[in-house]
């Protein structure tokens, strides 16, 4: 199982259709096969800066993420949101071993 | 629900051993009845990055975590294989919003 972290810095005035797409986002991507995890958090200290913590099964199945409609929709539609570029940073998980 | 992602940088030489004592700590977390995730992960570009991903009902139950003897044996045991002090970022879980 593999997790991507997406760290977004949103413009104050974006905040709210930020979360709106977003959801979006999370409520068609949990349907995907392959997909465990997709949590979409607001930081508590800083509520401009959100986390998306999306674990898939495989290399594969968070690669076929990024070819869906809701995905590329929601890429288009937030593009102009960001107060900087969003980072992504890539881990495996050492546990849990399988899905739960 | 809320989050909280913790990130250690361990020294080279305690990877393994650090490993094991996190993965200890995961069996035990999980079991806790407020624990909703407890995801143990190694960052995919640096082996020596990990992070823990522990989500839970609320913020009383996050505390209870604090407070447990496998969370103490942890902070306890892994406190000089860090190469710098770990680092906690707190989230809101926007999505989803039931534990699933």
């Amino acid at each position: 199982m593999i997790v991507t972290c997406v760290y977004v810095h949103v413009k104050p005035e974006s905040i709210e259709e930020f979360i709106k797409a977003s959801e979006a986002n999370h409520f068609e991507s949990v349907k995907e096969p392959g997909n465990i995890r997709f949590d979409f958090s607001q930081q508590a200290d800083d509520p401009s800066r959100f986390m998306l913590y999306e674990a898939y099964e495989s290399e594969e199945s968070a690669a076929v993420h990024k070819e869906t409609t809701h995905y590329l929709r929601w890429r288009e539609t937030v593009q102009d949101m960001m107060a900087e570029p969003r980072k992504g940073v890539r881990y495996n998980i050492l546990q849990p071993k399988n899905r739960e």
